[in-house]
């Protein structure tokens, strides 16, 4: 089985790469933008970070899923925080959720094989 | 080609059972209450099925679709009854919803093979 | 208290006759097409109206569900299969559509009063 | 002016009992769990707090949201934390979050001008 | 009938003029964004304006659809050029486009009164 | 490396022909509406295009972006061009519409080796 977390983020970073080379203005700006919006403020990077899951889940987009995942367990925080933040974003959202909770749930696992 | 019916059931009840075990309160009803949402009441379970599958196209959740598509499968909703369902999520949901509506169909084929 | 029904039919139609006047091609032959989406054919009228009131509600559009709701309720449909169609909506779309639920069923009761 | 804190929360109240009142079961467990998943668990009730509000300003719900802010203010959530949170929403989101943030932050300073 | 140009500008100005006085850095930085994105680079101010309207269309927020069609009418674009952008995004939507179609229709109108 | 451009339009190709030669009358007569919608009229093609590929951007429907890109590529547009579209939905749209900004990317390349 190919390592899953390895391989969404060796994409992810030739695509930025890419992108951030091409030297568009207003999408360099916004990559910024979301350094500065999830470093410590009135709210901790842990609690950011749950912020970013939430949403992006509740959205449905799985590649931010896995990254705010993947921030998430690099800051500590454990399967019942996530599960916890995931539970809240199926009920805002519905079943459709689901599917992407699976993803996500896949990839946790993922991450913690890893560790 | 792989049977794509197969793959799909097989990764799906994997996860929700792994879900599942990890016991979140939360999720767990949800789960529950999809089973009870979509048995017989004032609505057949047929008119159901054709409910949860026009839902999850409008919102355009291809997962959601090919679950709905097999229980209609096996309710014996015709193609065309499918088919007009799926047109008028086509209709209300847009253009957009149309690559869902390719694999839709491609899925409704596996469904019909596997007969 | 203005009565909402024929406020809100008052409103697009008036609009609707304006836009339709303009003569844009692609947006009368949608306008049209809606008309023979619901039509009977392998699914009656009925379930026609009902899988209109599911897409409308998971996709929180407060007008189409009024739209639906009316024809709902001119087809004869009852309180019960309405709240099982609007109760499979708010579980597919989440705790976010429960505010459209209140209004939806405000204008189901506006709908009985008028009767 | 109307108090658009009491206008809000008295439709809320009022409609959510009739809805109740209907005894459909389904809504009745969905409007359950809503108090069920933003009890203190792994999380805290002020950070599941936050969380629901991200996620239904990323979602574009109003009254959500309204609902959402008033249960932080009611934690003693501050305004750099709230505004923190509605910021990640509007990068996530993107600006057509903007019309809710407006309508947020206008909210809130109804809950302080309350208190 | 109350001027609904004169209105929505002068909250959309008031409420911006409030949340930028709150010195959230994310926050100030998107809103400066916003007038980077639609000035003149490798596409002129029209097209872009357009671009603005049909994706505001699309994503259903009546705000951004008003402010977008207030730019475009002092661009000096046409409403068949209006109407035609319009019809793509509700044909790319679909028909729960619609009752934005509405009040985008009524809102152009009020912008040519107004003139 | 597989040609993603042409195993896009083989798919796509030929799950349009099964979908038409089914024919429902709705489905067809949205199909034929597409062509109508982006041909010339008040606006240019090149214009056209460019609404079709921010809208299916901000709706993040890959197959749609991929679709305009391939249409966009044709009529001439530059990379600049297409880039300031996509820039444009990333700030409407939020970061989540990244994700499918990398894929357009990758994808424009393909379209650019191809030629």
């Amino acid at each position: 089985m190919p390592n899953q977390v390895e391989e969404f983020n060796a994409y992810r970073v030739k695509m930025n790469d890419k992108i951030l080379a091409d030297n568009n203005k207003v999408i360099k700006r916004i990559f910024n933008l979301d350094t500065n919006a999830f470093s410590e403020g009135a709210l901790d990077v842990k609690t950011k970070e749950l912020l970013g899951l939430v949403a992006s889940t509740v959205l449905r987009c799985d590649d931010c899923i896995k990254y705010h995942l993947e921030s998430c367990h690099k800051e500590g925080l454990s399967k019942e925080q996530v599960m916890e933040t995931l539970s809240i974003a199926t009920l805002i959202g519905g079943t459709i959720v689901i599917p992407h909770l699976r993803k996500a749930y896949e990839y946790w696992e993922a991450l913690e094989e890893q560790a």
